[in-house]
């Protein structure tokens, strides 16, 4: 699929602050289509930074947050979630007059608590968190097509400028996505249940089988196909990021928690009693939900996920 | 890779007990690399039977399993486990002299509690399981690579004729697979870590997102790339299969199931705790195991499983 050339590119200066793979994702995607007429960059350490140049994600790198946003026109914020109000402290007094300030956290009540404060008068503050993703982190994770038909939610706050939004919602288009709007909470409930809690159960599964005495961990490695290699895919994800989803989307991610451990303890117990019909019953439904994915777009109806086969034994 | 002819065949006449996914997938593999001289099958419904002679995966059917297994020298138990005492019952007295039987159960404690009675002296008797699938079903469904470089756990009885099991692990090997042998309480274990207990977790999850009233359906597949889609196709495997599986691993599902609502109710309270030091030393350990799969070759590495990205929006 060619995409068009954006003349002109629809921001002049893009900051990218942090420069893992969701911020290199979009540094490839705008380059590919002309989306923006610059890119700057700042990263926590020299390594990254240096890196963003040399395999060309930014055009310049700062050793500041500050310096980087410094004649931005959008900036995106793409550090942890326990990071952003520190970031948005030093960024606050740099901000040009009339720029876009966004994110792509996976929680959004607590990037406004943390970045609201210090958004200037005439700055607009539009929260956002394109859903995509793979296990990779770090600047070198990225690729132009990780946003390619993934939604992507902006949460607008009650005061944004709806020209400011519509201009954010059509680079995310142009990235590929698919924008929809929502309010805050809403978010932050919908992704508990989407990805938040699936990851949390896929750690804790991933834990269970670690510590097993009886059970050797190469025993597990071996005979995972059976499913608990698509548990680790997910329990391999960065441990910084994750750590903060949990700890600042507590309330949401408990409540689903408690839910799922109701509903784990009603098929416990079924087991327990032998109750053939319940588990029929319960798998059956659960069927359904996969096909409206597949239908949806979101995921490949070819077995396995479309998995290549191995090519060959090993050691062979 | 090109395969090797088997002249002779391994087996002169293998009967396929059950057409679903894997005994598809054995006739596929059988046929590419000529390991069966012929194979018969049996299926409970006539549209199942047509299907497979339709689709060249048997030879010939049988409207019996007692017919299907006459004359054979390898009969394959690939039924859903509930149903193979009365299989088992059935074929007993119509088994050839000499004859291997095996099985491709999930579980294999509760298969030779229903299987070894009605095995008559002089048929031998060796529990098997492929640990290979696909979210799919039926016998349109296989496919003559599913086993390759996948594991496939035999456990022998203590009185198993050793030539007869080394025939048995040559077919498997011809088949691509990797071949390990344990014994039945290990391999049940073993399995409630790696496969049974993933899968509940898996429906259940799904389960929860379902009955959600302030989240809707659609919502929840249309924001699943977030980590809820893998948890979807785990949940999305055969109804019947899966609580037959859970209904006869039951001690081994319960003792992990109790492990794993220990360490979730720890991770649980060190969200509510906001402890993060913890959470990320275990977010850390999770991902060590990760990457043991991918080098064991059960898995790839790249990103999000390789999942091609969508070619277009819906609906352009």
């Amino acid at each position: 699929m060619t995409k068009p050339i954006y003349a002109p590119p629809i921001y002049d200066r893009v900051a990218l602050i942090g420069l893992g793979l969701i911020a290199s994702s979009m540094a490839h995607a705008m380059k590919q289509s002309g989306l923006a007429g610059e890119i700057v960059g700042y990263a926590k350490t020299e390594d990254t930074r240096r890196v963003a140049v040399e395999i060309g994600i930014c055009d310049r790198v700062f050793g500041s947050a500050a310096e980087a946003v410094q004649g931005a026109d959008l900036v995106v914020l793409a550090v942890p979630v326990g990071a952003m109000a520190e970031i948005a402290a030093e960024i606050g007094p740099h901000l040009s007059q009339g720029a876009c300030v966004t994110d792509v956290g996976s929680v959004k009540q607590a990037v406004v608590d943390a970045v609201a404060p210090h958004i200037p008068a005439g700055v607009h503050f539009i929260p956002g968190h394109p859903i995509a993703g793979t296990e990779h982190s770090g600047p070198r994770s990225g690729f132009a097509t990780l946003f390619q038909n993934r939604w992507w939610l902006l949460t607008p706050m009650p005061d944004s400028d709806p020209k400011a939004v519509a201009r954010l919602r059509r680079l995310c288009e142009a990235m590929g996505a698919n924008v929809d709007e929502m309010d805050v909470p809403h978010h932050d409930l919908v992704l508990a249940v989407t990805s938040h809690t699936p990851h949390l159960i896929a750690y804790t599964m991933v834990g269970v089988a670690e510590h097993m005495r009886r059970v050797s961990n190469s025993e597990i490695i071996k005979y995972s196909a059976g499913g608990f290699r698509d548990l680790t895919r997910i329990a391999a994800s960065d441990p910084t990021m994750w750590r903060d989803v949990f700890l600042t989307n507590k309330e949401a991610v408990l409540d689903i928690l408690g839910r799922f451990t109701e509903e784990l303890f009603m098929l416990q117990r079924a087991i327990r009693m032998g109750d053939g019909e319940q588990l029929h019953a319960y798998f059956t439904r659960t069927r359904a939900i996969r096909r409206g994915i597949i239908e949806a777009g979101q995921d490949t109806a070819a077995p396995d996920f479309g998995r290549a086969a191995p090519a060959a034994k090993p050691g062979e």
